[in-house]
């Protein structure tokens, strides 16, 4: 998480800042101009990477730029933290918008949630949250390149949170620790003892490619074969979890534990294992990934890898307005821990 | 739901309004005082119904603006509706974003989402939301008459989403049918057969209390007793739910069937059944209230009361940008009707 320095004025449109170089207690462009010995659209130039200065002219004022501390004044933004979602379905929305919602708050900002789906018109566009300036964007899942070159333009810093496809190295995200979590579920299935372990995994996005890599990981780590045949790649439902796992539980030899890429595949597995015949535990371990709320009540209580929303929200947050301040942010790709939280899905095998 | 008068202009500040009576394409409060003889101030005191002005004044006053289709200008507001949450925990609350969200869009403004929540500092109040001086305020499950004092006197319109207490007539609220919801759970019940039927019940809320009378009414329509042995009251969550279940399911002549006042207290009502040895349906009934998306997934499906937590959330907003509009709303109360939603946890009593 970005630390929340004290020092830097969380609100209000700082047009001036303090040095630490020995200038003025504020300096401006006009006072780095006059220090340097050219005009202010000079400096100006300089600030703003364009051409027309001289190499001399650009390196005393780049000099005098980095002694006086000067950053640019943020533009004229409204007070708003905008929340995109592509669709507001996802149970996890809530932990999402309070994390948001709360590191706002601390900061004195108002979090404003929008739906960019395409459901009914007129639908909302990056054009309507570009034209109400809002302090920084937080992107759930995606932010598409034209998106990202718009916000670009206008100076709007953006975070994509959770990225559900890959991203161009330097675009700030936040997601979560997904490879150490799949490592994580499937070290404690081996640690019951299992040896035969099945993934049932979805589609290429990058946190379930980084899961699948966890559970080969860990086998590997264990001196286990990674068999291609204990693996199923299907959707992230709880229908797709059940039909996968009825294939592989089907199997003369079975495996004695499932591990699944998100809840609602466990819950399908869960579901399998009932019409099967089968008893989770004792029969069947199994470990989901997200610890959704309702996960908590299903019988037996799900062991699941659980997805810190709320602390990525917040760390989110605070990255994005971070960068909209100006601030020297050291990294803007944040991979947050995920923890697993062990309850009664999960046994030694039988026998 | 109030109606969406096409005729109305959604959003814009709009000063000034085309008539229906004959006069000018745009009526001024001017207008108004060089028709009626008198001037700008005495209009205004008649609009704002204050006193200082004849009886026969006010009378021809009045009689003006009402042909001329006045309205009061809407005060200088931002473009943003207000969504209030004490807590932004339930798992209700993405139904309720996504409605409010969806109106939203359809009336061009954007939503702003707030927790009043105590839990850290500095928390959020009714100041801050009137310094923001939204379009509206929809505030759920509740708004103390101090917070509704401070919207008025900023002329800042509010709604009461599902309020949690009795409000005084004439606040506005969207709620949902809830006497109607506890007596088709329960008709459902005594349709299948069922002649002892158990209510767990929640605290002396309104639509607690509507869900418990909707139960004895159904019970008084069948003929059947009401019986206070019959009835727990408890607090909405699955462990006290499972509490009462636990206490009415051990008795020698334990009901059939259970009706519970929320979905978390029928997910009790499992775990006791559980316990006791007694299976869903085959052994025992049982009706929530709510429709949680997880209670879908529960073994056995849940039969349930469903409440339109995105609709309501529709005509809350509707209604509170009606009443910014200054748009005639025939009622500021309403109920959006419940439905039943029969899944597995439900069949005929045994024997």
């Amino acid at each position: 998480m970005p630390d929340n320095r004290s020092d830097v004025p969380a609100t209000g449109e700082a047009e001036e800042r303090k040095t630490s170089g020995g200038g003025p207690a504020t300096v401006t462009i006009a006072y780095i101009a006059e220090s340097a010995g050219v005009s202010v659209p000079t400096v100006s130039k300089v600030l703003n990477g364009r051409s027309g200065v001289s190499d001399e002219t650009r390196s005393r004022v780049e000099e005098l730029i980095l002694r006086y501390g000067y950053r640019k004044p943020p533009k004229n933004r409204s007070n708003l933290v905008e929340l995109v979602f592509r669709e507001l379905e996802s149970m996890w929305a809530v932990e999402i918008i309070r994390g948001v919602e709360r590191a706002a708050r601390r900061n004195k900002v108002s979090v404003l949630v929008s739906e960019f789906g395409l459901q009914d018109a007129p639908a909302r566009t990056i054009d309507d949250t570009v034209e109400r300036r809002p302090r920084c964007v937080l992107s759930v899942a995606w932010l598409s390149e034209e998106e990202r070159d718009q916000l670009q333009a206008k100076g709007i810093p953006f975070v994509v949170f959770d990225p559900n496809r890959e991203l161009p190295d330097g675009v700030p995200f936040v997601g979560a620790t997904n490879f150490r979590g799949g490592q994580a579920a499937t070290r404690h299935l081996i640690e019951l003892g299992h040896r035969r372990i099945g993934l049932i995994t979805g589609p290429d996005h990058p946190f379930c490619l980084a899961r699948t890599a966890g559970y080969c990981s860990a086998l590997i780590e264990a001196g286990l074969p990674v068999e291609p045949d204990l693996m199923v790649k299907t959707l992230l439902t709880r229908e797709d979890g059940c039909a996968a796992a009825r294939d592989l539980l089907s199997r003369p030899d079975r495996p004695t534990a499932v591990f699944t890429a998100n809840d609602m595949q466990a819950l399908g597995v869960y579901r399998a294992a009932r019409e099967l015949g089968l008893r989770v535990p004792d029969d069947l371990s199994v470990v989901g990934f997200d610890d959704l709320p309702a996960v908590a009540w299903a019988d037996p209580p799900l062991t699941t890898v659980h997805q810190p929303l709320a602390d990525m929200a917040v760390a989110a947050t605070e990255l994005a307005l971070a960068l909209g301040r100006g601030d020297d942010v050291p990294q803007v790709g944040l991979e947050i821990a995920t923890s697993l939280t062990v309850r009664e899905s999960t046994a030694p095998p039988k026998g």
